[in-house]
């Protein structure tokens, strides 16, 4: 298996090679793609309740052992000296430059065991971390589901679901056999499910309480079954979502999924990093999709300060990787993440080539217009490039299309800039047709931009910068 | 297990039990959504090659015995006495009182044995018929896989593709390792893929001859990879259609999917099968969607001569089940079958609501939105009905939404009707959000609608009428 070292020596840059992936549009997979229909799968986690199947999508890692700890924090920007047992932070490491890399949720399982959970880039790093400064951990890597498997059964380690939406609790106590203690934002305790104990992390959406609960993979059909029967007992309308609408509740919420792991550039650990990763791993395979087009990969890498993650920063801590490159840009001016909010008439032009001869405008994809696993399209105020759309969907709560990305320090809420929709020549990817550019209008709004969400996510993360629980 | 004639008890009438089903969006399941992208998949089969995966999405019936032939002709509308060994039909079942149960696609392969492929409602009516009429056949049936598998392993008897568009021809000369004789439309012979011998229909779809071949499903994975190597060997772009994608093929060819089996009304033969049928089968749990609502259900019902299969109809043979029905009708004046093309500028209005407040029109999903297993929109001349759409999907091909449906004798192609879109108010159907109803404007023409379909689709069929080889 070649290296994705290798792989790089054949294309004139990184971001040439990632534009032309030829992987397809990057998948919630083996979940059905709808259970009822995607408009009133988005309606249920701001209306009642609805059943998150997050089984699938995500790369687990188990990281334990006598260094466990050290390990993870070395590798991650968060502090840990909070960081107590039954409780989850949302963990980020960057390179020692200082580039976010990726971003799992990590749970704290016991004094010596984590589990982390999300894409591939920080499970892969760390992979590669504890063997390149031979940590004494010991580390179970379960990749995410197959994107297509046409038929073959998928295992997974554990069963993943959430239940979220005003109503969700309702559920959650029935489920539970009575009250539950109160467990607070983004700490972990045990309920009942039926006949089963099980872990269970206090999330929230839509301003309303809502519990992520996971287990052993084989309990998967018992526990499906035991939230189902409990919804229909507590007479909540529980809606199960479907591939089609899960990855766009994360517009109503402000979480970008898709940075871009900054790890083609640098030397040191990283060019060893290269090295170690194959030519069939996310950081190969993965692609770049948009408008925005640059010959410097690092162009699209983003910094925590960037994505709002700059007040996790464990500044306390005495080294971690990345540590002197974060305090270098600390007071420096950076990016903010926003929403953009698309302008409808504009987003009606582009869908209404769609019934005209030629090639048409690039095709706005319904409710997920993403193609590509790291989205970047220019965002301009006249010629002046002042932003990133970095991830895109439509939300029927909203009737709008919305992308989350970042914004240079002077653009604020309210600003109207222009959106640059498409790319600006054909690649090689799967994933679209060939297409036209087209200008849409973009009002700059706040990340999260639900207003529930806004006003009233939950304590402690960085949706409402109160405190910093998940941090 | 109820049957279907206890389940209806339930209803005021079949009508208000097919409209408010909760079993969701009859899905095309298993094979992935897309796998380039659905625009281009489109695009393939009118451009180069597309291989569509048809494992899945069918019921499978084998019927064998001293009296099969016999049986089968006796239940459906075909001639059989041109019936020859290694070729196929589009075969026909109607009721006693000469309405369409559904169709399949019917392949002789010994003398005593027949394999039928198709939707549910015509195994369904055979195996029934089968020991109601105490035949001599021995039957296997294998039903359709499941909608959402969620991560089980799915399998069927056969794996079952077609390769099809312009330039399917060449991969399929290099997967058989050199030219293939002549085979006629709709019939059958052997060709290599690879090491083995393989059964192939000749087919056709983009005025090109194309294939479908199948086999035992456990040689699935080793033909799909020969059959892509093949194409690679042959220069041609061969692409994989997904699921979104795939259903909308018909709207191209004129094939209409989903006409309502005519088995909820009528005594005798009608009433045991109603009281055989059980409550979780297709004629149970389908849905009925659309504008178009009457007490009466057989309002919904077809003949083959709204369908254009009244050619089809042997005639000559001693009895067969509906004959005397369809003598009555033969010369009265009958429905037939159109494409209506869309209003541009009306079906923008329709996506403009979905970005306003309150209720949104019927969203119309790319590309394919029909929300039931049988769509049912009215087709208004002024305020009268006119005719009916019954297969909704947009073609990036035609750069347009079409619809497959019937329309009175007295309307002409040209004619620009309206069509009724959404339901008048709500059910209990999952598969729809709320919404408005809304007038679209349709133009009327012929079926199949692309040119290159209508003008040398292949002699031998009701596409063309030339011939009644496919009869």
């Amino acid at each position: 298996m070649p290296s994705l070292s290798e792989l790089m020596k054949k294309w004139k840059n990184p971001v040439e090679m990632l534009r032309n992936s030829r992987s397809g549009i990057y998948v919630y997979p083996v979940v059905a793609p709808e259970f009822a229909n995607w408009r009133d799968e988005q309606r249920a986690w701001r209306e009642s309740a609805v059943l998150f199947d997050q089984s699938h999508h995500m790369d687990e890692l188990i990281v334990e052992g006598p260094q466990a700890t050290e390990f993870l924090s070395h590798h991650g920007i968060n502090r840990f000296d909070n960081f107590g047992l039954n409780r989850a932070k949302h963990y980020v490491p960057v390179t020692p430059a200082g580039h976010v890399i990726g971003d799992h949720i990590i749970f704290r399982e016991r004094e010596d065991k984590y589990v982390l959970v999300g894409r591939a880039p920080t499970a892969n790093w760390l992979m590669f971390a504890a063997a390149w400064g031979n940590w004494n951990v010991r580390l179970r890597h379960d990749p995410r589901s197959p994107s297509r498997p046409e038929g073959e059964r998928v295992l997974r380690v554990h069963y993943r679901y959430q239940i979220q939406g005003p109503e969700a609790w309702k559920v959650i106590e029935k489920m539970n056999g009575g009250p539950i203690p109160d467990i607070p934002f983004f700490h972990v305790d045990w309920i009942n499910v039926g006949s089963k104990r099980v872990q269970a992390l206090r999330h929230g959406m839509s301003g309303a309480p809502g519990l992520e609960i996971w287990g052993p993979y084989e309990d998967k059909s018992y526990i499906l079954s035991t939230i189902l029967q409990a919804a229909e007992d507590a007479g909540v309308n529980l809606v199960r979502c479907g591939s089609r609408a899960y990855s766009t509740n994360t517009l109503e919420s402000g979480w970008i999924p898709s940075p871009l792991p900054g790890i083609y550039t640098g030397e040191g650990m990283l060019a060893d990093y290269r090295d170690w990763l194959g030519d069939d791993m996310y950081e190969a395979v993965g692609s770049i999709g948009g408008s925005f087009v640059s010959d410097n990969i690092e162009d699209y890498y983003m910094t925590p300060f960037d994505l709002g993650y700059g007040f996790y920063i464990g500044w306390n801590k005495d080294d971690f990787i990345g540590k002197a490159a974060l305090q270098e840009m600390k007071d420096k001016p950076h990016r903010k993440k926003v929403t953009f909010e698309w302008n409808r008439d504009d987003v009606l032009k582009v869908i209404a080539t769609a019934f005209e001869d030629g090639t048409p405008m690039k095709w706005i994809d319904f409710p997920q217009p993403n193609y590509a696993s790291t989205s970047a399209d220019m965002v301009l105020e006249g010629d002046r490039m002042v932003g990133l759309s970095m991830f895109n969907g439509y939300s029927f709560n909203e009737r709008a299309l919305l992308s989350l990305g970042v914004v240079d320090p002077d653009v604020e809420v309210g600003d109207v800039l222009t959106l640059k929709w498409g790319e600006p020549e054909p690649t090689m990817k799967t994933s679209t047709e060939r297409h036209r550019q087209a200008d849409i209008r973009v009002r700059v709004c706040p990340a999260p931009y639900a207003r529930q969400a806004r006003e009233s996510y939950a304590p402690g993360s960085w949706r409402t910068k109160a405190e910093k629980a998940a941090g």
